[in-house]
């Protein structure tokens, strides 16, 4: 399941150049920035709704459509999930070497 | 630096039981959903901000933000992001064996 | 200019009983609290947007959107513009009585 | 009551004069626009999360919030509250006269 993120990266760099009336994501490539950004307030929005409904399976369903839509602006600004995730392992600590760090720790 | 957000996820549940005033996280989690629903609207409102300004690293680190509370968000409802991570794999058709999914299409 | 939120507010408690395959606002009551609430993480997202991208048309556009769904949200909750026009009078220490008030400070 | 949008346009503008140090508001121009949009991304998710928790007191609260800081917004880019009160009198075809079209309705 790890590589899901990476892989997403890689098809939506591929619908960069699909067209834009057979894919979804080539059409928000094609309106640009503006209707992307708008996107990822849609979907953050959806998820407070679905936080205080409580519904696990709901969370999941928003969160998924949340990550996605950043992986689609992350995309179009000719970046990748892999620079996120990286970011969050500075955070940590983990440096490039996460799998190790974490084998450290045990 | 594929295991971070499991990682994250581990690491985030563990802050449950830590003290309020000493882990940020343990802090959003006492205040409960509305705080942490609320750092969600705000996180992607810089998520969109920084998109418009068209800094990739300022970029990135606001999605990281977003990526990391909805991370808290999934752990205060007792979810993981592998539950987020599975839902994208399904939607890929990936289903539970992404790298071997993955290494069929070459 | 004056009246129109409390215009806004009349007719669209008007809008309840009305038919939501004709009525925009008539189909928004009737999908629920939920997709009002979207409505508003939608626009105020717009909003931000078009304060990045400088343009007052677009601004004065997106505002007046974004506050005709807060409206639409208030009326949904048995709510009107006054309450809230109420509230910001009594921060501004206005009272029930602002015409007077302003004038006493001159 | 009804002066109230047009009485806070005149002293938010009032307030570009200010010390940062002394006003809110003026701080919030000193920050500029970003910060100020992120502020309407704030309170437009605590309008949200108000609204899922479906008291009236918390929401007009939220929404006077919300509304505020659209002045504030509208303000930093030199436009006022009358600007969009007249683009929502234009879009219920009230035009220029509202209190005359409201007037001819009966």
């Amino acid at each position: 399941m790890n590589e899901i993120l990476q892989h997403l990266s890689l098809v939506l760099t591929q619908r960069k150049t699909a067209d834009p009336k057979q894919s979804y994501v080539a059409s928000l490539y094609a309106k640009g920035v503006d209707a992307i950004a708008k996107k990822i307030g849609e979907e953050a929005t959806e998820v407070v709704i679905a936080a205080k409904n409580g519904e696990p399976s709901q969370l999941i369903y928003e969160v998924a459509d949340l990550w996605f839509h950043t992986l689609v602006l992350l995309s179009h600004q000719g970046l990748t999930a892999e620079a996120v995730l990286n970011e969050l392992a500075r955070r940590e600590g983990i440096g490039g070497l996460p799998e190790k760090a974490q084998r450290n720790k045990k």
